[in-house]
């Protein structure tokens, strides 16, 4: 496979659909606003009026699309995917959507003939751009396998986990631990604030104990600047814990400090935080008042 | 200074101690059960039968007790520290206590004109016989410039904080953090389990991205096959987490996540937990029965 | 009005049907298990085969489901009202359901030009067969004024809250309040009792207070006995907290208490208890070894 | 018994002495700042210079101070308690300390030989005023017995509850339950509010269900309406959270609720509504911003 589709523009396909231009393929863009494929076009892809015309001229095409609406519309919408998805043909959705949103897609793709694979990717901007995601890959596992040679091109490991919906449900488990986990390192940010201690001390030595971890590393400084330059926007964090939430509540799982983070990811929405990266959680705990 | 004495052989205490007899220090040590001091001997340590005796034949001292109780003990009691210090000798406390502790000791160590400095550590059993601890001093700088040879030798990083209380402050903000992570990470191990997915793969999947860090890697395996050898005992982390949060309500700050984390440390000990490694607080999270 | 439907004979309905018969209402009854209409029969019910033989025999009807599926099954099933509704007839559905459940039926019951109210009500068991229910109605004013002779005899007050869906939210938000006192009151019981308290005295110290209210004084005696016969299950609690929350989420309310209560909620859930009554989240919090 | 003494001249004690007066006893009191005592003298109370002068002029002398350091210093300062209690003269302390505070107290009464009761209420300015207040003692027997006279006077109900200690505890749990209830109930206001329902339109439907209770109906009104006139001081409530927190911590009771509630009073402390009504925990959970 060395001709593929790539459906959708935005900060992630872009860099994604780059790379495989990068790496020899010929790919065949899309997006919603044209204008946001002359670049890509610049470096070499065919861009293509609808995602329909992606499809029918690539026997695999990938879809990055902003959330469950756009990725359901390229599909079913009129120009979308089953106007020419059929037998031969594969469709791998990474964009972020839930369960029922792939297992929707997958089982429209199915019925024309076609195959279909859910990919999420754990990683944003810098990861694409450097080829650097996870992918958690579900769904038709010939299609995984012959995806492979793109897979490796945009990421440094991905995962098979079986039926369509699995890769939707471990992106959120892994986005639910990570906001649990800024929200835990928020609050011992301000605490040593307020404690008296120096937050970029505590940054250094959280930095080389066992719980050193990148997302400390990167997000810590320009935390304590109070610089919130959107990677993941802090709504679209707390949907995801949500929809976690959700999963745990079907399956009877109880999660306190998930729920408790949740709650402060919603306060931080309520005060308007929400289209700043998800580490603005850090201002609700901000204390404004001196102790009694 | 190539002398240094050392109180307390517990764990922590006896793998430090070796590691300064490595490095050529004369150690002179002792513990209340003076057998543990046998393989240290057989190091060529010298075995003191008081506290005060070792106070007196070292310019510093270092304490390495297991509770505020036990480092309270070894200043105040019949031949403890106070009956030997004075000027010109340091007294250094390595054990975890609360700031409350530390500075009642160095209180006393002052008034009969000795120097003190508290130095908990961040790291537990394999990073004390690696000298790989990271050490958050605060006190006399005096005295911690004269021991940095010795800290050099236990740890792999120290931080002076400034006034005595700070550096119990300080690991009680990293061990607060530790405390909210672990429960957000069994929660997600739970949580993936109950949903159809590998716990397995669902760590291989974080060792991969932005929260990677050295505590999910190390523990997430032994968790998902319950063993909980305590490496930190969970009563412990959860004092830790008690401690940090009254530090909160002190300074009015608000840590919800926290709060729930401690909670859940405390129903784990309410079913008799309290002895194994903290990370058994996964077996609170498990489910027992099939949702409706 | 002396003339109206009433569908569905479960404990509430049963006991709401018999308290119109004996007012004097002429009530025609159905059921899916039509065993269920005997006794009311007996007492001069009409019975009916099917939802659309109801709705043509009387001009008000009302409908008492289990949950949403039900509530939806009579409508839209075969046999279901919208056979017969039209012009001239009302539907007054008193099920609790969520706020979408609603407007999808009142919108069904409206194109078929028949006027709707849903009328979730507060009170369970004791109170349908006392007529002292609390009658939460939104929709049609003009059906809600006519059938305002029946709501006086099923209910002890009724309110008129506007636009569909304002009864079921109405609902949703008391059910919320009235999960996290239950589990406000399970800690305190229980703390109370680990604390060398008699937990008897506290339910008689509360009761004289500025909290005393009916559902510590009725629930108070059976939960320190361990008797949950279920007046309310758990599990349906459990929902009402699950979609409260749901409903925070999309106007921003961080409800952090709301999101504990319901997290013990789902612990009680995930250890089989979701049958019982939601009291038995009392059961959760019991510590089974002594404190260290 | 128809001479006591009363020391302690605040919102509470005045109201209290006052009482105590209208019901024919002869009451000797004394407050810190003599100008307290004023009013009480005008309506036939003497008035004494130090706690010592009561003690020695009463048999019974009860307690009702500010904080446990105003507790503290009424037995132990100079012109305190302990330089004329002795066999024969018995203390009780009305106020609200913690159970180590009463300990203390007791134990230095015993010692002189005096017998001591511990005697927290339940109630504020209003109750104490119509005596209707609630009573929770713990403490040597007979004494109780002997001021049954007085209390019938205080308070419409009072309770003997074992050693001393366990008085302090009670009022605890009924605070911490009280505090829990006010964050579920300032939730489901704003909820309420946010949902386009009306709050008021809640506090009707409220108080006609199974959890209608006086703290409901007194607050409702006034919160809505952000009217925050301290009866009961935030910062108070909040303090009581922690104790109780700190109760079930020694008792291995996991608490989530309380937990949550604690850091929603922590949050309204850190904006500066300590000093405010702990109904202004309100205040927290509006949202400012709308949702997206």
């Amino acid at each position: 496979m060395q001709e593929v589709g790539f459906l959708g523009m935005g900060i992630m396909g872009k860099a994604m659909a780059m790379n495989l231009l990068r790496h020899g393929f010929k790919v065949h863009v899309w997006n919603r606003t044209l204008s946001k494929c002359i670049e890509l076009k610049e470096h070499g892809a065919f861009v293509e009026e609808t995602p329909a015309a992606v499809i029918k001229k690539c026997k695999v095409t990938i879809g990055m699309l902003s959330d469950p609406a756009a990725a359901l519309s390229v599909v079913f919408d009129k120009g979308g995917i089953l106007e020419e998805v059929c037998h031969g043909k594969g469709y791998i959705d990474m964009s972020t959507v839930d369960a029922e949103t792939s297992i929707k897609i997958g089982e429209a793709v199915n019925d024309k003939g076609g195959v279909f694979l859910e990919a999420p990717v754990s990683g944003s901007k810098k990861p694409a751009e450097d080829g650097q995601l996870i992918i958690l890959a579900a769904g038709e596992k010939a299609l995984y396998d012959g995806v492979l040679p793109a897979f490796d091109v945009l990421g440094k490991k991905s995962f098979y986990l079986g039926e369509v919906g699995n890769g939707a449900k471990m992106k959120l488990v892994v986005n639910m631990i990570m906001g649990s986990m800024m929200n835990a390192f928020s609050e011992g940010l301000v605490l040593a604030d307020k404690s008296g201690l120096s937050p970029t001390t505590l940054l250094e030595v959280l930095d080389l104990g066992a719980i050193a971890n990148p997302m400390f590393r990167m997000k810590g400084p320009s935390m304590v600047s109070s610089d919130f330059n959107p990677a993941f926007p802090l709504k679209h964090q707390q949907k995801d814990m949500r929809l976690a939430l959700a999963l745990g509540d079907e399956n009877a799982v109880s999660m306190p400090v998930a729920a408790a983070a949740n709650e402060s990811f919603k306060k931080a929405r309520s005060i308007g935080l929400g289209d700043l990266d998800f580490s603005a959680v850090y201002e609700i705990f901000k204390v404004t008042e001196p102790s009694p």
